[in-house]
């Protein structure tokens, strides 16, 4: 059936009774493709009729869905002519994994953080409303979502809309791991009241409201969305479904099965990486600890085996970023050690809270903030803007690690600081086992590697290694740099760096993140007056969707070749 | 009888019936003081009664206050030993309008964002309890804090908590200006229900509840809390004040006097400012946008008149500041032009949302950061953040104006254009008047003001005044600079900049902004490997809380002969 579905317009030529057939093989095309390539499963496959049903009964683009977090858009994809992706393994790297407008006109935003649809798609709602036309809006979201602030703030607001408004909440009983938060107890509720119960946090703020128990059944939910179609008001319609809906593995382990890694996907699981080796140091000493996460523990390398053993020492908030900066900085200020790990993409979301809530108060909790660096695939998860981000925030230390037991000192350190907000930055890099060089009575002094002359290296955490590569191949152009490996990348050294004026005459920086606003750029402005030449590498300000990796780091001119003919180049 | 309270143990000498007089007291001071110095009138009076009552039950500081804003913490600063600051003129100055803790072992945050309490507090309380300890952890939040993400984040975690937990809703019917939001219907509700209205949404997610109607009566007040005191589980106590109370022209103004400027702040009417100029010239084309603010209206410059001529051009969001940058990506995307006006204290609420909502889908909207630059006072309401914040995020478009014809011409530009995401800074300063020199044709292009040698100013925005001096002084040591005007300071001319390696030896950038990871770094990066000397002036790092502007500029170095100083000293 599938064959002769390449826009909702063919979708629209089934019979209703044709349906659940449909939907039957894009489940089977969909387990084939997540499978194979990796994906999310769990989402993805509850939401199968969600999405055919919608499509059946709206007239998309006209009418406008706007996906959440859109890691549960791939029914979409396959109904508005991007089938072949999900079906053809030699297209299967032809779409993103998330809504993405330059791929299709039933796309609307490029999306990969969660909590945005409704702020979105309320202002496609507030246009339309404006140039008095008519469509229905429609934002898909999941439960997980509705914890996240930036929802919550969008449904209070969208509510107002005296017309259209159709709010989808896929609830599948999971965030990422289990649910967190008051509100679930109200979802909870609703689904064992088929929706009745009085006490309803939806209706409390002023939406129109239906639940539909049978999310896994199509023909059910084009019944119903057929009714709510050209609605005048806002509602909210709950929708229950089953997260895995038709493969054994993701219903029976809803978790491991929200996101699976592709058949070739191999690891090592005897292989260090620096996540176990945080997590194991925290474990350590998690009774003087709490650990903080916002519903990613899996991406944060908590496995529920870690989670239990740390027991009331981990905190999942749900997805509340912001609010688990704040409680960090209330913990801290109470008298424990709080260890909030994020990812670097994540941690975006909480800038005012680090400014405000934490640095302003100088509470000394700690934040980890993973998956750093810079890296190819989709521009929505990025680990380049933390440095810049975080760095020129008064009060917070910002660390980096080049090494395994520079790692651990540092986890050790910050574990038993008491003076100030402290970040431990941790890339996605395999692991290194140079010796520390971190020096706890020293924190923010940076150190020599080994010293040369005319050229020094100034290389942040794992691009040590890169360094230690150029300081070889540069010794077969008669240089022998210096190597500096600083740690600390919110603050300068200044004694170190004026050392270096003496028999230097070129400073090359390098670090795994954006250089604008980055480390570099305070060296450059520090050696800025002097003749010292500086020069700084990273990445550079741009999204770069969907470039890989090692395309990238050509364009950026981070190969150890392309290094070293810039430095003979500036010599 | 104020004259004997020192500290909340000679509070709780006084019988009950003896509370009204001191609240009398205590209004009369605060009226006299506030009126006179300027500050938070409305919240401030109608809190007298609730935090009397809160003193009188509860011991703080084991029983711990945190409150929300801290705007309306003038009478617990009363009653906690600093009532000399609000009853002696000659100490007027001497504490902050924030909470703070250097002042006092009562105070545990400086706070002066919003909606943050119940999310510190419950760090306090997660503390408490793993360390088995007993105290009541109370958060003190107004109705107006709480559409704010951060605290519907806090409330749907804190309730959660297995422990004494109280949190104070002081609900006066008002935001700054009205409130918006489906909540406010709830409130209305439960105002008109006295509390006894099925639909809740605090019960929704899990909170016990009181109401208090008589939110102004310190003896029903005192009776209440002293049920409450000790609960072993969270409870919201909804209590019901008047904004203003005891004050005709704050009861009948509720926005007006929400904050007062004192009786020697004199303000010529007729004077340009920048807010006019920009409030005149969107005005001028309001049938073409979507003016959006997050409820600081007068702030933004956007009068009572101006926002009814607006009609349904003007969007208030409630307390919001992340939704109000999606709701514009949205209102952009669906062909509108949405102008978001925010301060540039409170931009650093939204980097998550400018990265991923709207920069990331380059749709065009106009944000105005108002209120930017560098200024004394206190630290929670800095300008000099959103440079770093901002300028670093890929496609989004930054400019600044040096005089009111720039101003305008910029934002007829920002108004028109559809190629990005684009924000117009506007500072806090006196209006300039030099012509525009923004080419719409070329609009990332820097300009010369004057050309020179040896010498190139690179000022920013207001800051080309002070270089204009700068320059004049220069001129008596044989020294002809350039003066260039950016305009744009989110990307490199490098045209220009390269061109100036012909007959010059330093460049001087100046800004109205922290220079880590700002405008200047950029340029300094850029003549990193040439022989181009490069110095970065503007603000430093470092919260500096409660600096009066004089002497912080005088440890930035940026007065004028100071400036002259350090470029003689480079030549």
């Amino acid at each position: 059936m599938l064959e002769k579905i390449n826009s909702p317009k063919d979708l629209k030529k089934l019979k209703i009774e044709e349906l659940p057939a449909l939907v039957k093989e894009i489940r089977e095309v969909l387990i084939n493709k997540i499978y194979t390539t990796g994906g999310h499963l769990g989402s993805n496959l509850a939401m199968i009729e969600v999405t055919v049903a919608l499509h059946y009964v709206f007239d998309s683009p006209k009418d406008k869905f706007v996906f959440d977090v859109s890691h549960q858009s791939y029914t979409h994809k396959i109904l508005t002519g991007r089938k072949d992706a999900f079906i053809d393994p030699a297209k299967f790297g032809s779409v993103s994994g998330y809504t993405t407008p330059s791929e299709s006109e039933h796309d609307f935003f490029k999306v990969g953080h969660t909590s945005t649809a409704v702020a979105l798609a309320s202002g496609l709602a507030k246009v339309r409303d404006l140039k008095h036309q008519s469509s229905n809006i429609v934002a898909i979201m999941g439960d997980g979502a509705l914890s996240g602030g930036e929802a919550l703030e969008a449904l209070d607001n969208s509510v107002l809309l005296n017309s259209n408004f159709i709010v989808i909440l896929n609830d599948n009983e999971m965030s990422i791991p289990e649910n967190t938060g008051g509100i679930y107890s109200n979802l909870k509720l609703l689904r064992e009241t088929n929706g009745e119960a009085d006490i309803n946090i939806f209706k409390a703020i002023g939406f129109d409201y239906v639940y539909i128990d049978e999310g896994n059944d199509v023909v059910k939910l084009v019944e119903a969305f057929k009714r709510i179609k050209d609605i005048d008001h806002p509602i909210l319609v709950h929708v229950h479904t089953l997260k895995g809906y038709g493969d054994e593995f993701a219903t029976l382990n809803k978790e491991a099965g929200h996101y699976v890694m592709g058949k070739n996907y191999k690891v090592d699981p005897t292989k260090d990486t620096y996540k176990k080796i945080f997590v194991n140091k925290l474990m350590e000493h998690i009774d003087e600890l709490i650990m903080i996460n916002a519903s990613t523990p899996t991406a944060a390398g908590l496995s529920k085996e870690v989670r239990e053993k740390a027991g009331n020492h981990y905190l999942d908030v749900g997805i509340c970023e912001p609010y688990a900066v704040a409680l960090a900085s209330g913990i801290a200020k109470g008298g424990f050690k709080p260890v909030y790990l994020v990812s670097a993409s994540f941690v975006q979301r909480t800038y005012d809270q680090l400014n405000q809530d934490l640095a302003m108060n100088n509470n000394p909790a700690l934040i980890i903030v993973y998956d750093a660096g810079i890296y190819g695939g989709d521009c929505t998860h990025v680990g380049q803007y933390d440095i810049p981000l975080i760095s020129n925030i008064p009060n917070i230390k910002c660390f980096d690690a080049s090494s395994k037991a520079e790692l651990e000192a540092l986890i050790e350190f910050g574990i038993k600081e008491k003076d100030f907000p402290m970040v431990i930055r941790v890339e996605m890099a395999s692991v290194s086992y140079h010796n520390s060089l971190f020096d706890e009575s020293h924190p923010f002094k940076y150190h020599y590697v080994s010293k040369g002359s005319r050229v020094a290296l100034i290389a942040l955490g794992s691009y040590l290694d890169k360094a230690i590569k150029v300081k070889e191949i540069l010794k077969a152009h008669n240089i022998d740099a210096t190597l500096i490996n600083p740690i600390c990348y919110s603050s300068l050294d200044e004694e170190l760096l004026n050392e270096l004026k003496e028999n230097h005459e070129l400073v090359v920086t390098l670090e795994n993140g954006c250089i604008e606003g980055g480390f570099g750029e305070k060296i450059s402005r520090f050696y800025g007056a002097s003749p010292m030449k500086a020069i700084n590498l990273g990445g550079e300000k741009d999204f770069n969707d969907l470039l890989p990796s090692k395309e990238l780091f050509e364009k950026l001119g981070l190969n150890e070749d392309q290094i070293v003919k810039k430095i003979i180049e500036n010599l």
